[in-house]
């Protein structure tokens, strides 16, 4: 940080083009369970009574059943039946209203505090570090974009402009008598996942970063998009190898699976940290 | 602006909430003739040796004789044609050089100047006005995000991740040997036009902007947006009414109509700027 800070140095990278991106679930915060999933069948629990055929259709039964291996059996198709049937049919504000108060209430099963307070404490000392020497960080996530931004901000000092997801098609409408808004249709727009990462950096923010943080497999493209175009770069993916303080999975996990990324590491001269032997605090109230 | 910008103000709009969008064709710069269709039309002259039957066949061969009304008599398709026989099969970067190339040689027919030089005198003034109280402002164009984002930060001093436009697909693709890169595909992904324009203003900001600047019918839902929303809010039309100093061409104009958006701006409280009476100079050089 200090090569591509200090002025004079072979190094040097101008201010504007100091951009770090972050992967978030499994980077930035805890991703067992995957956050917006929870958020997902909450609100199939709190829109049950309007929908009585869930009580026997799935995937909603198995949502309404908190049976998970019912939902993994439901696949890609029944996870997006899940998230349309919770995440449409309103106008954003409204959706931003949802979020914000479930995640308001919302606790971890395992840690017993809210979502937010399982965002990861050293990568929180990274976003400030880069900050401090006149970074400007980005979350390319597969999450719903319109999901994360409601707590970036508040959580990481990521103001909503810096945040980059996953995307369902919205539509301009003017209520009559009210307020023009966009309205959220139950159909996917863009998947910012594995190859779709660097697709969106150069969509979005139109320049190539020189640091990318990651902890899986979807996060390889965007890391070898960083780190590939010569000049001092920086990859880095997070090993979740700490079964008693967090979570130990990589190769074989069905979510945040790290396994190709992590064989391609020492090739591509990526950093991999250890949470085991290298992260002092994993949360910031441990 | 000093209502927004004065801290005590009963409008007082804190500045990460200070955002300002700007429709690029007819309202930044001069639109007739179309700036990226006279670029897409002098790629296919260059690529023409390598692609004999173009000679005989439309769009093209009106395109390589100049004729415009074969161009129009080609329609939407045909125009999609020339864009993307003109625009894909490259990385983003080898098409970037081609646009900085371009725009650094070609020069407006009428005016006889770059087309970086038919930039609006009074619009860069409002740009600085805005940058000066603490405004950022983003480009939401119909134009092509990467040819706009090409001159947009030197000629406007927006940077690339303030630059918002119509999208074609791109593919992430590691080539043997040489460093990842993007590649262009012949396939349209977003039109960010009319209805369009609000629903990419919160795709990529988050925010609802406090001001917004159009020239023609493409830009009213992001007016409506806009201003719809409350509080302290400016809308703005420029309408082009000046046959000596630029052109003059508003309801019946084909490229840049503004018809149904000067009908709604007396209700809406839009201003409508006209060019031959109130700006004093229109061009930089003039």
């Amino acid at each position: 940080m200090r090569a591509v800070a200090t002025e004079g140095s072979p190094d040097f990278v101008p201010v504007p083009e100091r951009v770090a991106v972050f992967d978030n679930d499994g980077t930035l915060w805890c991703e067992i369970p995957t956050v917006q999933l929870v958020f997902a069948l909450d609100r199939v629990k709190a829109l049950a009574p309007q929908h009585p055929d869930w009580r026997t259709r799935q995937p909603f039964k198995a949502a309404l059943d908190g049976d998970m291996a019912g939902i993994g059996a439901a696949g890609q198709r029944g996870l997006v039946e899940l998230v349309m049937a919770t995440h449409a049919g309103m106008s954003t504000e409204a959706f931003a209203r949802l979020v914000a108060d479930w995640i308001g209430t919302a606790r971890h099963p395992k840690f017993q505090r809210p979502y937010t307070r399982t965002v990861y404490q050293p990568m929180l000392e990274v976003l400030a570090l880069l900050r401090g020497h006149g970074f400007r960080s980005f979350i390319v996530s597969g999450g719903g974009v319109e999901f994360m931004r409601v707590f970036a901000e508040p959580v990481y000092g990521v103001p909503p402009e810096q945040v980059i997801g996953s995307t369902i098609r919205t539509e301009f409408h003017i209520p009559q008598g009210s307020r023009p808004e966009l309205l959220r249709l139950p159909e996917m727009d863009f998947v910012d996942d594995g190859p779709g990462k660097p697709v969106a950096i150069n969509r979005f923010i139109g320049r190539r970063p020189i640091a990318a943080f990651g902890n899986s497999d979807g996060d390889m493209q965007m890391l070898q998009y960083v780190t590939g175009a010569g000049g001092r770069r920086l990859g880095l993916l997070v090993h979740h190898d700490d079964a008693a303080r967090e979570v130990a999975y990589d190769r074989q996990s069905p979510f945040g699976r790290l396994d190709r990324a992590l064989d391609a590491a020492p090739a591509a001269g990526w950093s991999v940290v250890s949470i085991q032997r290298e992260w002092q605090r994993v949360f910031p109230d441990d």
